[in-house]
């Protein structure tokens, strides 16, 4: 059994990554950590653990940390993963992030988006992006793996095709996205209360969202040339689930549903959890939601000879702690899929 | 008082029209029809209406309702169309319809999308397209008014201003929507069952929403040229509002929010409906819903030159019912406020 | 046109108030007060308020809104009405508050249950309970109405008929009840935010909530003999709403849904807000959300002898902004309905 | 590998048998059946099934499944389970049954409360009512188990330790419950779309619904003696869960919420899937959605010597589908837990 301890565990994240570990075979959590909570049994926090998962959060000791626990996933704010991740890597430990701070390789882009000094520089050398579809051998070896943003895994997934295969042009790509409330964390303010977000539906973050230089680093990544693109999100009122719809300009114009549907099928063929829908069926979040899965449909629309691509995952599952565990079973050298394979709730 | 007849009374956007005239000052409801619950009080069938409006049901009788009704606002499947509204306007009665069927100059276009024979082609010179806001005058003096569908009302009124200003390329419109679930009407279809949609969101009609021809006809007529859009709709799990986000490319690269906002605070100066927000607020349906406002915000997107307009309704206020009650007001020559100053729900 | 000024207009009651006042033909608001927002436009916090009522909130200067104002709706923290209610009293004002503090004819009940000190208790003569269906004829004539809370409203108004005809035993009544979460007030506690109230149904203050004390007080009223209850509220994931079941234990045993049913109705016949519901038919929050209704169905369980009570309003309709703004009307001696003839949302 | 049938798999509870199952290590789905989608993928019909079980729905051969099959679920029609259940208890089989049929010892009882005749009758001897927490070890020795209805799991749970321990009068006993909406089934009626149960809230069955019998029956088992109860049940806006407020009269009076507690505690003590919970906490249903969990809080209303007990499950999993699996574990002597051991979705 591989010891985990997940940093920062009290999140909507952290707590979706121990729903996924109580259930996994060949894992077990060495520690829960929490500076708000500690002391606290993580079930009085959330009481869907009772029974469960009753374990007392610990603070950050590094040292008791370090002896008990194999990987370390950190759900951390900017300031005190300086403190610690640096460390952990310093003694050898394995960390999943689910911060930003890893997942640029350009420091400059980390530090314009989110305003802050990166003061980590010295890792992003050593940093692997964990997207497994795409970077599966490098999360393999990895000490360090920055999980992805959710709508960067969502969108970037769901293009992937088109762009790796070289026939969309690059200048126009428009990436339309919504997302569960949950994507914003386990927050008391104001706009994310119940009567604020129910039956309501909005734009945010527009021209602005900062998953806009980590997908466009990831596109170009694909094509081998920059790309800069347009992205929305919006605010849906339901707890998970997000969706990208994303347009793009097809070079040739002799496509049909079903040959593009051919291409997405090929360069998935080998994943499983990137389930690719058939020509007329198309993804929606409840198919998704709680599990590890992203759906995609690729339509063509022939009137502009445009490919709308339309994906679907959990943003906490996929999204972040269904991401985290699938990077920790590559690490760890399981089987892929280990702990993951339930189906989405639909109800 | 003016006398009003609605008929078809007793779908949703039936019974918000009654809702707006229950409340009018200067018009009443002389009849309400329907053919499947005739002799049932409205009441029993929305028993919001108890102690409100607690009238029977009629069936249809052209004679009888001729005689004590001005105003026909009609709601009715297109084989029961055909047999009642060329029947009104031969007897001169004015007629304000929620179908597809008059809201198309070009009947090829409603046969080609719509899937049926149009059979009533020769009161199509006769009929206006009843959005106030670019054919007032028209619908002051018509008899036929076609009131529009809830995506072209919404994502036209958003991006009028850069078309009518001539300042995007025309080549390049992606309009991506999102609506609440009473847009599909009162329906009993599994796919629209509570534990179908609520936490759930999804795409449909992708490449071949009905109402693309729709918004092609007016954007193309303000253009002064034809064009091609792609349009996406999603299902919210929300009752009512309706938010269109649309991507056009600006022609010139030296905007500003600021400036975009100056263009649209000009062109709709004197619309009392459209509130065009201030730079850095967006609309929210939640702002909407349950009245007869549309909120646009248009923002520049610096980075690829693009202007992203967010526009939001309620797809049964503005949307279908308000704006029925508006082209109302504007053929009796009521002030064109009248009954509809009212503010969104907001809870 | 009277002149009302609203101090705590940012709440959902306030909001809610608001709402009303705009569309109150012999109203018109003088002033809208809030501590927390001076100086911003009310339509900044409510959108929904844009072009519709865009006044700046005040802060509180009392000889200015005396000045201006002949009616006060306040809705404030009990330390704040201190300082306020008593000095508007003094110079002659007329006061609807929203506040526990004048609901109870013995100043002990609310410090007990309340744990605060009262501090005006001179003014407990004076203050009438605001509930018109009871104290019309106190209300009409008074200067310090006392807003009842919604579920005394909905469980009193219930009851009443069965209690004031001496049909029920007294010393079993027990009343379970649920309530929409804009009950709790436009709140950014973490309890109430959009991931942790959806999807979920809970009870809350199990045999010690503080309305229990002003219903037992009410009710005690109509028997004319010391009533103790049983109350327990529950949380519905819904914005606007409210539904009581209560239980009774009948005297006689020979009744019928229908020779319950006369008793309300005859009780309630010239109560244009209460609506008494047909044997068989029973009331759903969504036929009084947005209005000042309450609809009561009287059901008889043959098995046990026992009268079930179900009653539905909105919260903050007849359970607070629309029953303060209907004790206004009756003040102000305007037919009483006046301003709040529109039906209820139902979408 | 123990083989399991699963008819009448296309409805919620079925759809739950599955996601439970494929997570099951000691069972294996031996075969799907639907009368109304033969031949179709059960993955077609809940795509969130896509890739972990893509089997065919068979048509019900009952000569095949019983070759391929060891354990028998059933969740089918009246009519259809006579010609069913009496074949497969015949050839040996053994069947766990969700129908009302075999919950009944008194076919009268059915027969009055369902209005059709039983027909079945032999088999009433052999069936055992599947609440393990009661009748565990007449589960591990039956061939047909009848799966309790889920409010009756609800509040017998609820309230067994009261009636058991003889604590409390029985002749006023009220249970007030709620319920989400995939308690109805997966249902096209038009009071069950999304538009109709969104932000409402309503009573149904009050007085009359068919559980009643079945709770009276395993209380009156518990007491020794003949109970009749008030039920009511309530429909909340959200997919699962079900909650439970039951109202009892206590005997003595010297009762606190402590010493009420402990009596739980003791009664509950080796049940896993029992969480009696600590005094001052009560059940939410967002910690028992998913699970097989039932949270129950017994609390002491000084005021009135009543017990107020809310109990708390997810109508799909202890209230149908997890329950199902729990009784199939007993009956093949495997840990009762296994399968089982998961937390609630929490979000």
């Amino acid at each position: 059994m591989y010891k985990i301890a997940v940093i920062g565990a009290t999140g909507y994240v952290g707590t979706e990554i121990i729903r996924l570990l109580v259930q996994h075979p060949d894992a077990e959590i060495s520690a829960v950590v929490s500076k708000s909570f500690t002391g606290q049994s993580l079930s009085e926090i959330y009481p869907n653990l009772r029974n469960i998962f009753d374990e007392t959060l610990m603070d950050m000791d590094l040292d008791r940390l370090c002896e008990i626990s194999d990987i370390f996933i950190t759900a951390l704010p900017h300031d005190a993963s300086k403190e610690i991740i640096p460390e952990l890597i310093k003694r050898g430990k394995r960390v999943i992030d689910h911060s930003a701070a890893f997942r640029f390789r350009d420091k400059n882009v980390y530090e314009t988006w989110y305003k802050a000094a990166h003061g980590m520089e010295e890792l992003l050398d050593k940093a692997v992006y964990g997207l497994p579809e795409i970077y599966r051998e490098k999360i393999a070896v990895s000490n360090l793996v920055a999980n992805p943003g959710c709508y960067p895994t969502c969108s970037v997934l769901g293009i992937a095709p088109l762009i790796k295969n070289k026939l969309v042009h690059l200048s126009n790509i428009i990436i339309d996205a919504a997302s569960g409330v949950s994507g914003a964390g386990r927050k008391s303010d104001l706009p994310y209360s119940f009567c604020e977000v129910d039956e309501n539906f909005k734009a945010y973050g527009v021209a602005n969202h900062r998953h806009t230089p980590e997908i466009e680093q990831e596109l170009s990544a694909l094509a081998g040339e920059n790309i800069v693109i347009t992205f929305t999100p919006h605010l849906v009122p339901m707890k998970r689930g997000m969706l990208c719809t994303s347009y793009l300009n097809l070079k040739d114009d002799n496509w049909t549903n079903e040959s593009l549907y051919e291409v997405y099928r090929e360069h998935y063929k080998d994943e499983f959890f990137v389930r690719v829908l058939k020509p007329g069926t198309l993804p929606e979040t409840k198919n998704v939601s709680g599990s590890n899965f992203i759906d995609i449909s690729v339509n063509f629309d022939r009137r502009t000879n445009r490919a709308i691509v339309v994906s679907a995952l959990d943003n906490l599952g996929k999204g972040a702690a269904g991401q985290a565990v699938q990077c920790m079973n590559i690490m760890l050298g399981l089987t892929e899929t280990t702990g993951l394979i339930h189906p989405a709730f639909y109800l």
